[in-house]
């Protein structure tokens, strides 16, 4: 195959690599590939990927090597024996913050040009518009490989503090877990009577949907430290409602373990006296510096 | 002022109760309104509502009463001395279905026509089609009264099971704890090195919505039981990952209280033998009859 893109390693091909490695050979990208596990290369190979033997043998084809691997430790275990001087270190794995600052540090050593990264997709969004990544670190090494990162979804740098893409990646997957609990509990709660969840699901996604605001208008209010004007839900008001959802569940034969840590906090602000403000100053209860 | 519209009473002027009495007021209804503070009443006496000096003469006042208090017990307390023989009485104050189906009952004995409602809006959302109340219990009351609900948003009949609309509210609520709980969570982390919680919020919204499908996929998995077939984000890597959501608030000296009980889950499921499968399995082991 002939072509002008250039060329393209990618070390891990568990769901997220796959995903990565054949949206850059539906772009016409030379790729290399390598995966522990070596069978899991075979579909990308037929789609004329080219196979590498070993960690080393990858890198050493492409002076662009992208790993998404399970974590930090998987990516230490794979590069660890070096052969990166000169390469440009995409790493897509999710870490934390000081992880990546640790693993920027390790990589000068080796000098490897680092680029931290993390990916907001599940893989079936990899490659369409609905997909952005997050990046952080150096300047010159995204916009080296950013024609290659281009392919993956939106690419949004974030700036030379290595850390940054994992902290917005971690602050964001956290929102979506918050999601996740909460639907779990909703369709637990729904169906507890024996209804089918796909009744009741559309009317819990148009649900968040009226409620999708709420992120944007709490963090307005947060960044005023003013909880107290405008209130159209009070916290009092809230934390009784609240113990409707625990009583719910005992009734439903539901666990409701999932949101009670929000409901101590909800009650403990209220006990603190601020049951007539809105319940976004909880976040000065989460930081331990206010604590 | 004369109109054809039929007269409603309202107790309870809170923020919602208000915002009730105000969009039965715009829409050219009589209404009767009745709050323990009474000065709550006075904007909305001054755009025309009659002010009543008591429970009993405000259920007198009206075919229709509509009831929005704080909880079932402050319902109680304002309708205990009765006087509701002949009214359909429309309750939409937060509960739960056994409540709900106590209430009923003791409506029946008063010779009172009983809706139970729960309101999927914040005030500022009452009169828009962004709102929508959900209503279970006696028909009869429900099409008597629609022509004021209608006012109020979109009205939602799931049947004569009077515990419905608050089994379906409480889960509704339920999923909405959960994303404000990651948003808490969220802007904590975000904006744990400083930078503004606003910087931040439109790209959380942006991820929410990207993820916004999750609910309708996750109750086709749950209705199907099957969480092996197609799986994109295997439970063994989120559980991973998710300790790096820990060890970044740990980082950053945020608390991670409100996420925790998700972490545990996912965690002893993995450690199950379901790491390699979706999530949503996660709703099994939150029914006690599973345990
Ligand atoms: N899937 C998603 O929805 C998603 C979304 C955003 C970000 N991510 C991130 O992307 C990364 C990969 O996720 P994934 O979904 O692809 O996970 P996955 O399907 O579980 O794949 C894990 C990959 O890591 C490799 N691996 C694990 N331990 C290793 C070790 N010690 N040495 C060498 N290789 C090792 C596995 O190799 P074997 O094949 O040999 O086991 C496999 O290639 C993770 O950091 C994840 O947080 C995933
Ligand atoms: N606001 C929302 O976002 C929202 C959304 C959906 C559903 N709801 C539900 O709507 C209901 C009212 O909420 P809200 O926001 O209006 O609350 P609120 O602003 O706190 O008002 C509470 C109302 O209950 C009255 N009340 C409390 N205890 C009472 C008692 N023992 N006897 C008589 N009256 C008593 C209060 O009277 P005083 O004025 O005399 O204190 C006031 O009218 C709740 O069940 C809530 O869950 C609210």
């Amino acid at each position: 195959m002939t072509t002008d893109k250039p060329s393209i390693t990618v070390l891990g091909l568990g769901a997220m690599g796959t995903a990565l490695a054949g949206a850059l050979l539906s772009a016409g990208h030379p790729v290399t590939v390598w995966n522990r596990t070596a069978a899991k290369a075979d579909a990308l190979v037929a789609r004329g990927a080219a196979r590498a033997a070993s960690p080393a043998e990858a890198v050493a084809a492409s002076p662009v090597v992208v790993a998404c691997l399970l974590d930090y430790d998987s990516v230490r275990d794979v590069l660890g024996a070096g052969h990166l001087q000169g390469r440009t270190l995409v790493n897509l794995t999710n870490g934390t913050p000081g992880q990546a600052r640790e693993f920027a540090e390790w990589a000068a050593c080796q000098g490897t040009d680092y680029l931290d990264g993390g990916i907001m997709a599940v893989p079936p969004m990899i490659g369409t518009p609905a997909a952005f990544v997050l990046y952080s670190g150096s300047r010159a090494a995204f916009d080296r490989a950013r024609p290659a990162l281009d392919v993956f979804g939106e690419s949004v740098y974030l700036g030379e503090d290595v850390g940054r893409a994992a902290l917005t990646d971690i602050a964001l997957l956290t929102g979506m877990y918050g999601m996740i609990a909460g639907v779990l509990q909703s369709l637990a709660l729904a169906t507890s009577d024996g209804a089918p969840a796909t009744d009741f699901a559309p009317l819990l996604t148009r649900w968040l949907q009226a409620m999708g605001g709420w992120a944007e208008a709490a963090a307005k209010q947060f960044d005023s430290r003013d909880y107290a004007t405008g209130v159209v839900s009070n916290l009092g008001m809230q934390a009784a409602s609240f113990d409707n959802l625990h009583r719910t569940a005992d009734e439903q034969g539901v666990s409701s373990e999932l949101l009670a840590p929000l409901g101590r906090l909800m009650r403990q602000r209220a006990a603190d006296g601020h049951g007539h403000e809105d319940l976004t100053g909880i976040i000065d209860d989460l930081r331990k510096d206010n604590a």
